[in-house]
């Protein structure tokens, strides 16, 4: 594609560089840019400054904050258990299900030997520091990370370190989603399902 | 959705503001951002601010341009025919055909009452100004407008404003599309392209 000019060219190739926009999608931006009063592009710019230069991050639980501590070590949550994650959107979206009610810690990353990620570049250290010292006992760690070889990796690893603690090590449940057609399900997430089969509990009412 | 701080908020309802990009995407781009190096974001941001306060409109042809006058006079081109069209990006589609080689027009919308925009808000008295005072002498001028309302009101104006200048005045052909199966065609379009039925030219070899 030929651009009319140098600068359009340089916004249209920073702009793709972003997830999920394609030179076209950026090229709309910049039009869309060019349209609007100057202030508009102004204010954008100052909001990913800003939140690139002064977002922090929790030194307990290591999410995303706007201070040094954030809310996580607030007595409104169930101090007794803690749930692993990735990173911060997997704790957006796991506060989305309004069904967890405790800690998170955020690892950062997941051990990947091929990316050259081991376990002393992830929040690992800080998680055990975290159990041992904490004010109220930790009682369960939920592992809640993706089901791919790093994932897998990370939590075997976190398994053998945790288990000095004596706690409850927990991962969340996989299998078919919920309103799926079981038809459509992938055949190892269906074959998985099968095996780890979960009992009816047949005394419930 | 809740997001950790106000300074993701921030970001993500400036971004959001962008065409094509919802509050997901911009969450994600909100994200990468905080991945990368803050290099990044300010190289991002710098192109951004330099594109919005360094463009140019080009004074004959009103073409975004980084110069007031940008290469729409260059010798290279065929001075005689000028292709009218709403905007920047209908000239670069019309580029990347490498079917036409004459010169441009940017009206810089299209005539419509209902949100206020009337003939005197575009750039039509500029086309008529360099009808008349062209070097070289102005033989056709193609309408390329989008084929709605506001297009077929702003080609029916100027047919009336370029009448006295006794040009050639032909609009780009409407009709299905090439490649396209007929039974898709909408019927408006194919309802035209009978009436407007092309002649094949039998002696033509």
């Amino acid at each position: 594609m030929e651009y009319p000019t140098v600068l359009i060219e340089n916004a249209v190739n920073e702009i793709s560089k972003l997830p999920g926009i394609g030179k076209k999608s950026a090229l709309r931006v910049v039009l869309k840019l060019l349209k609007e009063k100057p202030e508009y592009t102004e204010t954008l710019s100052e909001a990913l400054l800003k939140l690139r230069n002064e977002t922090k991050y929790c030194r307990i639980c290591h999410m995303i904050s706007n201070t040094e501590e954030c809310t996580c070590i607030t007595p409104k949550r169930d101090t007794s258990v803690i749930c692993v994650v990735e990173d911060t959107p997997d704790i957006m979206a796991i506060q989305q299900t309004a069904q967890y009610n405790g800690l998170f810690h955020v690892l950062g990353g997941l051990i990947s030997p091929i990316d050259g990620i081991g376990p002393e570049d992830l929040n690992i250290q800080s998680l055990t520091d975290r159990i041992q010292n904490a004010e109220y006992q930790v009682k369960e760690i939920i592992l809640a990370l993706s089901t791919n070889m790093e994932g897998d990796t990370t939590a075997f690893y976190l398994a053998k370190k945790l288990k000095p603690f004596n706690l409850k090590l927990t991962t969340i449940a996989r299998g078919v989603p919920i309103g799926g057609e079981l038809e459509f399900a992938d055949e190892i997430t269906l074959g998985r399902s099968i095996v780890k089969r979960i009992s009816y509990d047949l005394n419930e009412d």
